[in-house]
């Protein structure tokens, strides 16, 4: 069997860690030149597949690759695309066929959520569907830890290290400033629909380093007399608490507490400035000094505080996609295994893609306390290996060294097509 | 001579190094036990000595103080409180003098910025004008970095880093996703009347790395139509763009572009909230996709990625406030003094406290490019060497170990002061 080509794309929203994937995955592949040719990279994910706009990994050396393991964001650029369906415009996928046929593509790597699951569970199905044999491996990649079967998501770890790192950072701010100023710190995170993200903001707290915190879960419905009622009862007690605000939360009336109306690609609702409306209920409602802030894109950008263990896992994942395909397994997924808590001990598992593609994994109720303002034992004991161990990326002047590739262009054989 | 007691307090908006600073003065004390009693640390700054709610630091062990050195915030708590002026109301000047006496304080520390510079000159003038001996030396620390003198201000250079870090993560994120989704990223950041913490987000640019950055300095009047045509241009030909822009920035009519219409006990005005203001006129203008983060108290309380430069510089101002008091100097500031670039080289230097109190240092016009939305490589030569050095601190289990002392109570002598 002669060597054929690969396709890599990613996909969604960026982490601190999918290049460690794509690291992980190119490394593993230039081990196996007699199975795997090149690697392709789609530039801006799927968009570079459909418009021929490929980028030639194999013009980048192996301290450039190496260094995609603490770059953060997707070094050969991502998007927000979601193919058609099948049924109604085949168009899109008779065009990554004939992209694929050009350029000798026998496999397809796509690194994303759920979404980009989806995508590449329907490029599994070209295979038989159009006769073009290729096999489709999904490397799964999303902050907002949501994917089913995998024990947790690759880029979640990092997220949830800032996340834990920066509220206990700002809790003892504002403790030491709660005698004459600030007694309430709102934090907003992301995490549209499930609340791991913010309840990483848990984690801050501690038996050695106990802090108040107040989690606002987007599974918990918000009311505002009771959360209201229980931050008095924190500032009461302990002369100040942090607050950590899903951007997902919404009231009884099931609007997010804030929305900007604006709707990405996927039709899903841009949010963001849900925290301002946090605190200024906090001022309107017990007269108590504020101070706010929207981590945004640094929680997820944030390569310099990354979890060691979310790196390893993010390499491990780009690795076994490359093992997966040369197993031929096609519609796969690898994924985190967990064994046990403790000590901390993981391997690497697989999921059918039809099983991921689509699903969304919710925060069980039992990891929120009773009360939904905060974590349980048990959503601890899972959460707290996820951030364990620092991996820091090497510095000249007081900056972190990212690389940025060549990013060389794959030359084209077809003409045009408009997306 | 038998040795006094030293009082030390923290003043004002808390650091990720004042505590570095309270180390190498506390450190430094004990060397010095014929000279210098007891170090009683003021509960919640100045508000501790008024109330006589003193903390004994001589209960603290060795291993307490030295990660005082690696733990951000204030230790023994910070307060915004500003003495009355001795001409209209000298009873709290009274009552520090009968606090003093009471405990034998013969050495006053206040680590604070640019109001606590001026409430130490008071203290150091209780000397002659009160016939109590006392020794005041005040030792620097404000983000804001606009203290006169010394070449900057020992908490500024992490807040500087952390901006510099985070706009370049940012950047790579935004870059990744511009092709279908976010181009323009907009990070609010501290600082009321000067620029310097926005211009440190220029350093993210770097001529290896190099990124499409526009900052908008509080010294430069914003012009909504030049912003416009400004993130324009950086789009159309980068494909993305970064805006800084700090919190004090003003309109042509001379209001901050946002005001929550708080004000804080030194009548200082409440900011917060511009960057969704530029966001959106980023939006409305060009209809650009934007994402807007607001760094808040994480930028000043991030020890995580302390600058090393600014530990040891926060070290050596608590250290050489100690040695200035062991010669008698009064109504002094220990400075940094900039020796050269390159290679950087610093020394300690003195500053009388009368040039220093209620003046405010800003950002020189030839930091800032003539259009306005940049450093000119003067500035990036006077903010490189400041960030220079990462100083991590310890982590268990993924968290950094912050110190919590016991600060335990000295024993009151007085009756009670109402403030």
């Amino acid at each position: 069997m002669s060597a054929r080509n690969a396709f890599y794309a990613q996909s969604g929203g960026v982490t601190a860690v999918i290049n460690a994937s794509a690291c992980g995955l190119i490394e593993t592949a230039r081990r196996h030149r007699k199975r795997i040719g090149k690697v392709y990279a789609g530039r801006n994910g799927i968009i570079g597949a459909l418009t021929e706009d490929l980028i030639d990994t194999s013009k980048e050396n192996a301290a450039a690759i190496r260094a995609l393991r603490h770059t953060p964001s997707g070094a050969f650029g991502s998007c927000r695309y979601k193919l058609k369906s099948f049924e109604k415009d085949p168009t899109e996928y008779e065009r990554l066929i004939e992209v694929f046929k050009a350029h000798d593509i026998g496999y397809f790597f796509y690194n994303g959520g759920g979404d980009s699951a989806d995508t590449c569970l329907k490029v599994s199905r070209l295979s038989e569907r159009m006769g073009y044999p290729i096999v489709a491996v999904h490397i799964p990649k999303t902050v907002d830890n949501d994917l089913p079967i995998t024990d947790n998501c690759p880029g979640f770890g990092s997220v949830a290290k800032y996340v834990a790192v920066s509220v206990r950072e700002a809790s003892f701010d504002v403790a030491s400033m709660a005698k004459t100023s600030t007694k309430v710190f709102v934090l907003e995170v992301m995490g549209r629909h499930a609340g791991w993200i913010a309840a990483a903001g848990g984690l801050a707290s501690t038996r050695d380093t106990a802090i108040p915190i107040l989690i606002l879960f987007p599974e918990i419905e918000f009311q505002q007399d009771r959360f209201l009622a229980r931050v008095d009862e924190m500032v009461r007690r302990h002369g100040y608490c942090s607050v950590v605000v899903s951007e997902g939360v919404k009231g009884p009336d099931g609007k997010f507490l804030s929305d900007q109306g604006l709707r990405d690609a996927f039709g899903h609702a841009q949010l963001g400035g849900v925290a301002p409306v946090v605190a200024n209920l906090v001022k309107q409602g017990l007269n108590l000094k504020f101070h706010w802030g929207v981590a945004d894109y640094l929680q997820r950008a944030a390569r310099h505080i990354a979890s060691k263990i979310d790196v390893e896992q993010s390499y491990a994942m780009g690795k076994a996609a490359v093992e997966l395909a040369l197993g031929g397994r096609n519609a796969v997924m690898p994924t985190v295994v967990r064994k046990s808590n403790a000590p901390y001990r993981w391997s690497v598992g697989v999921a059918q893609l039809d099983k991921v593609a689509n699903v969304e994994k919710m925060m069980p109720r039992d990891y929120i306390t009773r009360d939904g303002f905060g974590i349980t034992a048990k959503c601890r004991a899972y959460l707290e290996p996820l951030i364990r161990g620092e991996d820091y990326p090497p510095y000249r002047n007081g900056l972190p060294v990212y690389v940025r590739l060549q990013n060389a262009p794959v030359r084209k054989r077809l003409g045009e097509f408009r997306l």
